[in-house]
């Protein structure tokens, strides 16, 4: 097998991450169009499964579309945040929900019967009345003050704490990376000693939430039908890997082509293919991981 | 509420853990055979979801016969064990798959197409062959050889390691612990550096696997309407309250009474109740955690 | 014994850790001023060994003044600082330090050769110059930019990154921690892979920097002879106890009384007494740890 | 500077590691009887710094001069067993130490006043007089009995913990490691919640008992005279920065000549300069690190 329109083929169903498989930090990976009017004609159907709980999946569609891939619905993306959200339908019925993140990320914990405020106003008065806190996104408080309230809020109460991306950092130009909400949480993690409760990749839960929607719309679908594609060792192979999925590492996000070996080697997480990216008139470019 | 029986009738499904809930060192929990008899005049199903990957569902049904409780079928038990194997069967299609366990273990990695060979017999000639390394029981070898066997293996190669079983520890007496497969692995993945893929309680992948039986069975049930009773914060509460379950805390097994308090607040694990034990006819048992 | 007079009476040097034993967020612990005058009039040799480096030991002594602390010279401190600088005297020579903290804290870099930045204006051009990054104090700087240009230089370059406080919170208010430096490199140091050099308690250096000034101006003296007085077993007892000193652990700072013995045994880190503050007419305050 | 025996020059005091950078499994480091008989013409004083808590000095000596190296005095070698002799002297006064290790590694544990124990001796009725414990050598125990022993041993009492080697691993041949008992003392570690004292580099309390011995010889020496050459970036070299003094990585022990710009970078540990090996006649060898 040579190409990545070959490897496609293979599968009934394909799941790709987003960052780094589908667009970067300067747009849309160049060609990943072509990819997905393939799928479009082949009616193959595809989700996106993305660590990324900033905002709603309209707003992570709308802001594909904006990219120029307006082929991708919001009902084909499943985010981390979705999660954190029907945890809180489960488990967290009443109270004062405290939020690290922007207004959009704050979507997912809007819910009937819970008030949320965002961390910075969180204090000693009003920490009485709040039942979980929920890191959604990097942005949207002042670190110094926000990191500092979520440290002291977990001392004084002793409710869920719940992460919606458990990454650490990712690029956000060719030389940089900023850290991400998941990076923040390890530091109050390690500095309460509480214990965080982590969605996303590679946790077996946003897959089983999309392995759900697969099942409902194709009833005889097996795991081994299932492909996929991600940039990132530690969440999108390990996680595809755990869940039983085959995995197809691309190299056009978190690792560079010259890293791939080591970095397999080194953490021990193979994926079934490596590709050097997802766009499907790549010639020679696949071989088995 | 007051008692162990009236939240049970709150719920449609019940998942118990079976180590320091059921049954520990000394034999059955005094009284528990009442819970099961219960549940079974009730006709209200029950399953027993255990991190024990060191027999098959078959060989762990038997030993509770043999205490005395016979209530319980093997189709009723689902241990780590049984991802280890799934996982196998999904991913690991030939070549030889070393283990770490007893023969009686070694049941979950029987699979046609793949030879397996206890870690002991590894060696530099034929760790070539080798696709997976399975930790599944802390018996069954000597863990000076068997423990540097496994350290090297994952240094000679990048194959899937697997740990059927995550606890680090569990009470072999009153006043004694015994270090678990689990512990072993901590220190394997910290000397190598490689990335582990844990199975079993908090793991979502477990409880996933029982709710799909569940499912199977009652197309209507949902999450609020199972209660997971667990004796381990870690493991049953974590790993309930992450599915969206309601968990009750039992105090026969990991943690005392006097301590329940202390340990819920340094973690930040709050299972939804603390019981006493798990058996039915305690009297004003119940607290909200 | 039952008072902390005769406690010191059995040494002939005492090393105090200064925030939680001589003073806190309200200014000095009431009393604290006879335990000085006592050690003044006695003509015994004491010194604050800290791992404040947020300001010099000129700085930190006004403090204590400004407090109504006058008997304590600059000389009698010894901070964590002095190690960093020690460290650049010796092995960062010549090049651009980047330090995260305030512009007091940057006394410490100070050194003839050297050019001194704060983070918030490292940038992708000057970076190549960067010959070691110091983290001093979690004040002075923006976190989120400061925060993020420290991780991204340490990706950048692999040049010496120190901390010269390794605690990772300090209390501010009698409900309220801050995050402290310590802390902070916690974060930095998982997100890039890069090892940190520690200064201060529990290590060994900042004891040895004591020694060396005792025994130069007291020849004779042996570690016996010196008490080490702390409010924190993590930094306090256990660097103290490492570095063969009795200690006296008080209950003025980071341990509340009721918590002592819980927080001992879960840490295994025992001094040799506790006693419920270091202010010299305590009555029955004293015993063996 | 192109050779080795230039790099020596240079400094008037030199630290060697010795597992690695004289010897291996196979004997003495080829050549390396060169470096020292030319140390001795030139009256250069050096020092061994070594991990290598199984034995005593005496016996350290005496295997490298069954090695062929005769030149080396039991008084050159500092071990960091002696530290852990060092802490029993100042802080165990009375009681039973228990120890893991050979009959021989217990030589740093006898004192007058102290009984000692293997660990495979200690009991439920016993553990009440045991004061101490001392982890030497990863032999002279059976580990499932002797680390389940040392695990309960710390749950049952509030004992110190000490490690006289934090190595994980040390090479056993060309292919194999060995876990060593820092590596085992992590796994007790995470099981227990136990903090454990750790002796031996990259510590400073191992190169500060050196220094106080070349200071006692040569009042004069400042740490710009000391050069530290050895094969590990996270004892040698680490320490040896750490404590102020110019490294010397070599290449015959730890890492391989291929990995060395990748494990320095990955860690950002630098040496000064990196060399092939020990042995002074190398040409070419020496490059900055």
């Amino acid at each position: 097998m040579k190409d990545f329109k070959s490897l496609l083929s293979n599968y009934k169903v394909i799941f790709f991450d987003s960052y780094g498989v589908i667009r970067n930090y300067n747009g849309l990976i160049p060609g990943i169009r072509q990819t997905f009017e393939w799928l479009q004609n082949e009616s193959k159907p595809y989700y996106i499964i993305t660590n990324d709980a900033s905002r709603s999946p309209d707003l992570l569609a709308e802001k594909l579309h904006a990219n120029g891939l307006d082929l991708i619905k919001p009902s084909q993306i499943i985010s981390s945040g979705m999660l954190a959200k029907e945890f809180l339908d489960l488990k967290v019925k009443t109270g004062v929900v405290a939020y690290m993140g922007t207004p959009d990320s704050a979507h997912y914990i809007e819910h009937p019967g819970l008030e949320i405020i965002p961390i910075q106003e969180v204090n000693e008065k009003n920490s009485d009345q709040i039942t979980a806190l929920v890191l959604l996104d990097d942005e949207g408080f002042e670190w110094l003050d926000g990191i500092n309230k979520a440290v002291n809020l977990l001392r004084w109460r002793s409710i869920p704490a719940i992460v919606a991306n458990p990454d650490g950092a990712y690029p956000i130009s060719k030389q940089e990376v900023g850290i991400a909400i998941g990076g923040i949480s390890w530091m109050i993690e390690k500095i309460t000693g509480k214990k965080f409760i982590r969605f996303g990749k590679p946790d077996s839960q946003i897959f089983m939430f999309a392995w759900e929607m697969v099942k409902a719309q194709f009833p005889d679908i097996t795991k081994k039908d299932i492909l996929m594609v991600g940039d990132t060792l530690h969440t999108d192979i390990l996680g595809g890997n755990k869940f039983g999925l085959d995995t197809a590492l691309v190299l056009t996000g978190n690792i560079l082509p010259e890293d791939a070996e080591t970095r397999i080697i080194g953490s021990g997480i193979a994926p079934t293919y490596i590709c050097t990216s997802a766009v499907i008139d790549n010639q020679l470019s696949i071989y088995e991981g």
